[in-house]
């Protein structure tokens, strides 16, 4: 293969590039401004942040490359053999708040990693994802980001979307809530089961995918009007997320705990939160249904075996 | 010795009960609500909260007192192996958001923990503090704050203020942004180089001494008139409070981790709070003296040898 940084580089580079442009062609307002920075251990990143647009409150997409002589065992989900390896890791990591509630935050990053070690062969992998919090679900949304995510999955195999939308609802458990940050979508870490073109095409399959998986929701959303108690319930929700963020988040505890660029990984923290003690929404309000009915890991394409059961049943 | 459980637990309610009392005479607003709680694993809780009263934006003061048959290893800051012990744990727990940005949030906690082993003696020890978090500060507010501490810890040894100052210092950090959380206070654990009536005196004298602490600074401070824009500032600084408790703060994480009462343990949590990419200060401001002058481990009241030197030379 060629330089596969070099290819993954210009990948990730060019997928920032084009969504910043889209978010900011559909916000019309405020435009992103960068950051770029240098990393004193080695490597350094661009970051792109967005803050009080039209329709978007607060959005960073982030590309980093970073070096580093010892890979932290949290940097592999499955392979903790490889910690203390000299690495290499490139990615591009997003998170868009927008104003309106009834639009969803989203979240996407993909990541190529490559570890070395003197006298061995270097060992690479891909990882990523992208996953939908909404405040006031519409069940077509839902379907629309599964959908386009299964798609981006299918010349995979027919395995891959189920898997890694199945690992995705298990990571995003904000556990001492028993509940789910939002309603998914995929997850998946140490991809090196196809060869290397193989697997950078998947990667870039999931990064492509997120425009046409978000933009339409954000469209069909922008426009329906919104109250000051709504965009107080969207407060108390964003705690959620900041809770899940803080707590659980393997990428943020490493950047956060390794000397990472403080400000690209809080990024992702909304722009305004509120915590209120015992708070919860009245029982049978459109607020309670966003807990009772979307944040349950369902299965939205009806795909899985329960669902295909139920509808020949 | 009489039952220490009993002894301290008299104690421990009846001082949420005077915290509780004076909080609610000194705002003249809202009361406390109260819930009580039980743990399926042993043990419960008393929580109080005050929302939206006329200084106070938020307090919580919790008592609980929990059972386990395995005592987790961060329940002892330097005697690991007791881990898996069978214990009993009692506490008081409090902090307090004032809505206005010139009165400091606070902080204090008081426990007690037993952990016995069948055929060894029971080892018990005592821990706690009490810490300030201004927003404007105020010299006069913090040498007060300190000297009531100095004060609580003097009849104990004169080494014990500048130990368990210098502790605080140490165990409030934002690591990830280089800076206190507060100006500090006490923090101790592991006591019990005393005999059990005087570790029990040192606890006790130091739960009293937080309302003389933190009632004359809220007194002094509760009518400076504040602007919308300190209120931002506020904002965004509790944000930093959020992520000292999430990301660092030892007893929330063993809380939420190991299935805690989690709206009694994030009770602690700011109910407005703000972030924004690279916030800072402008240079010069009120707002940046907070961070360049206000956090930083000063010695408020000019007792260590560097002052002193200072003083004399």
């Amino acid at each position: 293969m060629s330089n596969p940084t070099e290819v993954v580089k210009t990948y990730l580079l060019d997928l920032q590039e084009r969504i910043c442009a889209a978010l900011h062609a559909e916000d019309g307002g405020a435009g992103f401004i960068e950051d770029t920075w240098q990393r004193p251990e080695g490597g350094g990143g661009r970051t792109r942040v967005l803050e009080n647009g039209r329709l978007i409150e607060k959005a960073g997409v982030n590309f980093s490359h970073v070096f580093g002589s010892s890979l932290p065992p949290s940097a592999s989900a499955h392979r903790p053999e490889l910690a203390g390896r000299g690495f290499e890791a490139l990615g591009v990591s997003l998170v868009i708040h927008p104003r309106n509630p009834h639009i969803p935050t989203a979240h996407a990053n993909v990541r190529f990693f490559n570890a070395e070690k003197p006298g061995e062969e270097p060992v690479w992998w891909f990882g990523g994802g992208l996953d939908l919090t909404p405040y006031y679900g519409v069940e077509e949304d839902c379907v629309h980001w599964h959908r386009v995510a299964a798609q981006a999955c299918a010349p995979f195999g027919a395995e891959v979307y189920p898997r890694y939308k199945a690992w995705c609802d298990r990571y995003f458990q904000i556990k001492h809530r028993n509940e789910p940050r939002g309603i998914g979508g995929l997850f998946f870490d140490d991809v090196n089961q196809w060869d290397f073109d193989t697997s950078r095409a998947f990667m870039q399959a999931i990064g492509d995918a997120f425009i046409p998986a978000y933009l339409p929701i954000m469209q069909r959303r922008k426009d329906t009007p919104f109250s000051e108690q709504q965009r107080e319930f969207q407060a108390f929700r964003r705690g959620r997320y900041v809770e899940f963020n803080l707590v659980y988040d393997r990428g943020t505890l490493f950047g956060l705990q390794s000397g990472g660029r403080t400000e690209s990984i809080l990024m992702s923290l909304p722009p305004q939160v509120r915590w209120g003690y015992d708070w919860k929404p009245e029982p049978g309000s459109a607020e309670a249904r966003l807990t009772e009915f979307f944040l349950t890991d369902r299965d939205w394409l009806g795909t899985s075996e329960n669902n295909k059961d139920r509808a020949n049943g």
